[in-house]
């Protein structure tokens, strides 16, 4: 039985009719229409001879056992966020699958060494906003104490919905015992930007993922009549925050795929009638190296300093989060691209801006490298996310080549 | 009895203690809170030889008949916003109820003209979203309809919370009989404006309300990943929000005393993971002339299109409420300014940003005035609201003033 990439196709339609509505899929993590993705999932690999078990932090294994025990690892996530699209997440599973049916027809059931598929819990941490939370947990990352308290917004705790899907959040550690005899592993995506569509490329070798600072900034000004309060008697926070919206766009274009992003902005009181006293605004800013982040995030707490004093206000800044660049390993890097080029004629290296369970298991020191396919029009989490069929089998092809490739590779080291 | 300011200002630190709280004034028009006002005031005019009574708006009339009908008008309001200030409206009433008081002692109970005291039904419209109503319905300028479907936030229909007071919201237009022989119409206000603080003069001369033009932009982009689209190919909404709010003040600044306000930016999605798809803003923008502010208004519109344009989004406006500049008498100007300079020694004309009950008033044909004492900090609205003592009481003495040239005024008509 060869590698047949429609079916794959065909299999992401099937669960989107399964687990999708018409606001887009569904699959939110440690719901019942993730369980059914699941089990949906757990039927379709019946008819391998494989081992499948959930592990500590409720990822999803499937082991093809090989004649050694090294491991090439394939990964995705069958969970969405809500009202998401049919292909973030699912096509890695289900084009890993693909590649697994092959290998196992290609070495009648023992390939030369085991294969896995994972599909990650939690990926997007849609429910409880904490992405990555299963790699992060097989990587080793993961802090315990930091997710028991959180909550979903009906107050429900992630321990509490963790157990009710059969995972106890204090055995977590537990799942990094997966990480044995792992030796590297391959991640499919669409990209998610618009970066391929924009260079007539179906498919992307991605370098890494890129370094994010996350911050809440504050400036406080003076609440004050917008009727009775003359312009240069103002000290109007909005007008500092517009300042830097502005000001952040100059940051980041002095840098090639930098991105800084404002994408959150409250007015207190938020009024029509009152000038703004406090304006809270979100900043996102990343990229693939370390220093340029480092940089821009220096010179936009700078700039917004100046702003602050320049509408007599003060500011303040609070970090929400922040992860150094992960950049995958050369030599997949090297052989990704082979797998691009045979099966596109052309190739392309890129950052990838959001991150990915792959940046976790790069971080616990397993070799790593991701692909991308074009995605339409840049757009994801929604349900109009889209690929072109004839890309979406394309990468699958490649995602196969690169599979064989890597595998060859482990079987080659000492 | 002569005139006693310091009674007034007793009188204001009595209601606060009567109907405030740690946080401030709590006499919300239709509130029991607001009713305990009106008995405490009802209370205090006992001993005055005066007619009493609520109109069909709620407006709450003192009535010292003269040896003439042709009455003067003297007017505030008890309502508050929520957690508001002890000053606003309440000294209108007090002063006018000690000038009043002064007035009956003077002419033991027989002025020369009637001289009534107005105490207007909810000026705030801070629970239902509709200010001036008690004026409006004075005034004949009132739509029921369009106030009939209002509700609170808690679901309460105006016409519900009126009637619970007494008050039947289709018996509104009989609240116009009230303006039978009304020969003038006096208000004395706080500031709630930095103007007269910055000038260090304790009293003003109002010479009229700003128009408004008060509209909600919307700034339509495309939403998108933080993370995976680069900066040249976003097109953030917020980015041409903040250089609207950049430009309104130039707008503004260009006339001596207009002002153009953004109070509100709301972003969507709002998220720290997305570039603004959508970005709705409010914008208030007032001044005296009405050609000025046509010219703010259309010179708005213009810079919001071109920023619209520059970042690949589409502008929409949509009106929320307009009014037109009301100027004062102009006679009544002159008499106002001879009582603040006969009191402070000196005197300053300026328009009033805030609306109030007089705009009404005057926009029903009665001459009118008000008469400003400064605000301390330009702060209103909020607990911390206040006017130095000594102001207060001058400010009880010029309005006495001015109720003097006015009432000979009136007399001297024919």
């Amino acid at each position: 039985m060869s590698l047949n990439p429609k079916r794959t196709v065909a299999e992401l339609k099937e669960l989107r009719a399964l687990t999708g509505d018409e606001n887009g899929a569904q699959r939110v993590a440690w719901t019942d229409t993730w369980l059914k993705a699941r089990e949906w999932f757990a039927a379709k690999i019946k008819e391998l001879p494989v081992e499948h078990h959930y592990d500590a932090a409720g990822n999803n294994w499937v082991t093809l056992t090989g004649a050694s025990e090294k491991a090439l690892l394939l990964g995705g996530h069958l969970d969405s966020v809500p009202n998401g699209g049919w292909l973030d997440g699912s096509l890695n599973v289900l084009a890993a699958l693909e590649v697994l049916r092959r290998i196992n027809a290609e070495y009648a059931g023992r390939p030369p060494i085991t294969v896995r598929v994972v599909d990650w819990a939690d990926e997007e941490g849609a429910r409880f906003g904490r992405s990555l939370l299963g790699s992060s947990a097989f990587a080793g990352t993961h802090s315990i104490q930091a997710d028991r308290v959180r909550t979903d917004r009906d107050g429900v705790m992630l321990q509490d919905a963790l157990r009710r899907c059969g995972v106890a959040i204090d055995n977590f550690p537990e799942a990094q015992k997966e990480r044995k005899n792992a030796k590297a592993y391959l991640e499919l995506h669409i990209e998610q930007g618009p970066v391929l569509e924009r260079m007539g490329l179906p498919l992307g070798v991605v370098l890494g993922t890129k370094g994010v600072e996350r911050h809440i900034i504050n400036f406080y000004g003076q609440e004050a009549h917008s009727g009775s309060t003359p312009m240069n008697a103002r000290r109007d926070a909005l007008a500092a925050a517009a300042k830097l919206e502005l000001e952040i766009r100059n940051i980041a274009k002095k840098h090639e795929d930098a991105v800084c992003t404002i994408g959150s902005v409250k007015t207190y009181p938020g009024i029509v009638t009152a000038v703004v006293g406090r304006c809270e605004v979100t900043l996102d800013q990343r990229d693939l190296d370390s220093r340029i982040l480092a940089q821009m995030y220096r010179e936009a707490q700078d700039v917004s300093r100046r702003f602050a004093e320049e509408e007599g206000c003060r500011v303040e800044w609070s970090r929400l989060w922040s992860i150094d660049p992960i950049l995958f390993h050369s030599h997949l890097l090297d052989l990704c691209d082979q797998a691009v080029q045979a099966t596109s004629g052309t190739s392309h290296r890129m950052p990838s801006g959001p991150l990915h369970d792959a940046a976790e298991v790069s971080r616990a020191g397993i070799p790593t490298v991701m692909m991308f396919v074009q995605s339409l029009h840049g757009i994801s989490h929604n349900k109009i996310e889209d690929t072109r069929e004839e890309h979406l089998e394309m990468s699958v092809v490649a995602l196969d080549r690169l599979a064989t490739k890597t595998m060859d590779w482990i079987q080659k080291q000492a």
